[in-house]
């Protein structure tokens, strides 16, 4: 997801890691870069860097109850592969902690398992340890996510300057959509709904693009909370104003279905939908090389959608777009 | 806690991360030591190698409900700290996934930041990322301790060699007296009660005594499950019987007090309780050295209780001891 800082205030009333981090006086040197970018980024002490990040997936809150148990599991990977993917770096170690209630039936057990396993299979990841443990309480899965990158080209929140332009992955507004008919199915199924579903069921971070930015962007999140939500990381952490091009989000048919089928307007979805699990980021012309080069290799399509600027630092503005920092985003699945 | 295997079989019904092993074709070279031992083993590239280890506490499993949470805090960071004491490794970044229930009382709240945050501060850990979200469930923590040691110095559980001494630090069964005394707090308190139900609130594993153990001993683990059972993983993991000499195990005074005032037997607390979070490992007289350095450094008592032979492979055994393996350790709080 896109950050440890993102989920704080979506999650319980207290602001517990934020809270710690304020009580801690400072970093030891290693560590480059700690709570408020994608992923923790620390100092290996030999050719590479390590990255780290966690999430938490809760049943009920993240996903519908009783759920498809491997799509669970699938996501509980793929969000921790994004927050890598947002740093351009490459996965190679997992923890699950796994808090499973005493009544989960075999079957959901095993797709649960099922799912982890082809999500790992997937981002080459190896499970390197876990513990599981009996609950009274919802299905949870965290998983921590350590990957390594190159010193000094990680993908940072804080480096976007004003003459950058701004970049998206892929689509944005599907997953959400798929979340709207999963809750409420239509009479009339259009013909492809299950894709729009499948973006929420089982995210597919681009990870391989990510790592072709790295060293090359000027700044990168991946969108978990919602577009505006999370360029405001960026506009924040590099003191610059974002302007967004909203009648240039790339939106794919599917969601052009839907939003005939449902007569809804989309842009509000790709706005600030979130859980899209699409690379934004910044760039200038000296990274044009390494962001085609990633294109073709990755097939992995992107979209200028905004350009940096001095102005209004900290906001993200334009024609057609919330309020910037302060816009409620659409209300996803509970919290968190 | 004992590693991730241990706490398989204790938790849900299904022992998903064994399953996720099976799975999984192998690990690759760069991890030394995966799944099974205390914590993974991961080659950095650099000078050092690194530990991982992942626990979770459920609040109502791992520790009784509505309990001290500075104490709930403490224990979640202390758990993982034992992890790596029995690697011989030292804890450097952590990495917290905390699922707060939303009617948690803000001063609860403030309570179990100020326990994570004084054991953190206790082992020179730093924060390094986090995941907080709101549950309809318990307080659950899941916290993944990231540390280093010297490439092939890690403590294993799969070394220990007939004709080695199997040794103890501090003093084993207190931890277990300090839940009875909560559960069901006597009419007379004794003295010293209170240091009992300290070691099961705010246990503190030698881990700077695993650090001086590194290199030295030849196998060790953490008495998280109680002392027959992680003996039993030495034992399973080394291909060797384990002789105890249950009249050797070392009893702290107050637990002398507890058995004088319940009129019970201290013993099985000791051999079985389980959560004393002491080092137990097995050293030939090569070690000698490092390991009375390491008691001067580091103020640690280790009392010798038993051998490693070659009978009885898998087993651990001894007047008094109950049948090895399959003992049915003393039932703590729960599962987990």
């Amino acid at each position: 997801m896109a950050s440890s800082d993102a989920a704080i205030g979506h999650g319980g009333e207290f602001p517990l890691i934020e809270a710690l981090f304020h009580r801690s006086r400072g970093r030891p040197v290693e560590v480059h870069l700690g709570i408020g970018d994608d992923a923790a980024l620390l100092a290996a002490g030999g050719d590479d860097d390590w990255v780290a990040a966690v999430d938490t997936l809760v049943e009920g809150v993240h996903a519908l109850p009783g759920s498809d148990a491997a799509a669970f599991g699938w996501k509980a990977v793929a969000v921790n592969v994004s927050d890598l993917a947002a740093m351009g770096a490459a996965p190679k170690h997992a923890l699950l902690a796994a808090s499973l209630p005493r009544a989960l039936p075999r079957q959901r057990a095993e797709a649960l398992a099922d799912g982890l396993h082809a999500a790992l299979a997937e981002w080459g990841i190896t499970l390197v340890g876990g513990d599981t443990v009996a609950t009274p309480g919802p299905l949870t899965l965290s998983l921590t996510l350590l990957g390594r990158i190159d010193p000094n080209q990680a993908l940072r929140r804080d480096g976007a300057r004003p003459g950058d332009t701004v970049y998206v992955t892929g689509t944005l507004g599907d997953a959400a959509a798929g979340l709207e008919l999963l809750r409420a199915p239509p009479a009339e199924p259009f013909p492809n709904q299950d894709r729009l579903i499948e973006r929420h069921l089982r995210p597919r971070p681009p990870l391989a693009y990510g790592r072709g930015l790295a060293g090359a962007a000027s700044a990168a999140i991946d969108v978990s909370d919602g577009l505006v939500a999370d360029l405001g990381h960026i506009a924040s952490a590099s003191g610059v104003g974002i302007e967004l091009d909203a009648e240039r989000l790339p939106l794919s048919a599917p969601l052009g279905e839907w939003a005939w089928a449902t007569g809804r307007d989309p842009l509000p979805l790709a706005l600030s939908g979130g859980e899209d699990f699409e690379l934004v980021f910044t760039a200038g012309a000296e990274a044009f090389e390494a962001m085609h080069r990633a294109k073709y290799q990755t097939d992995t399509r992107f979209t200028p959608i905004g350009r940096v600027v001095a102005e209004r630092p900290g906001e993200v503005f334009g024609a057609g777009v919330p309020d910037g920092g302060g816009y409620d985003h659409f209300p996803t699945e509970g919290a968190g």
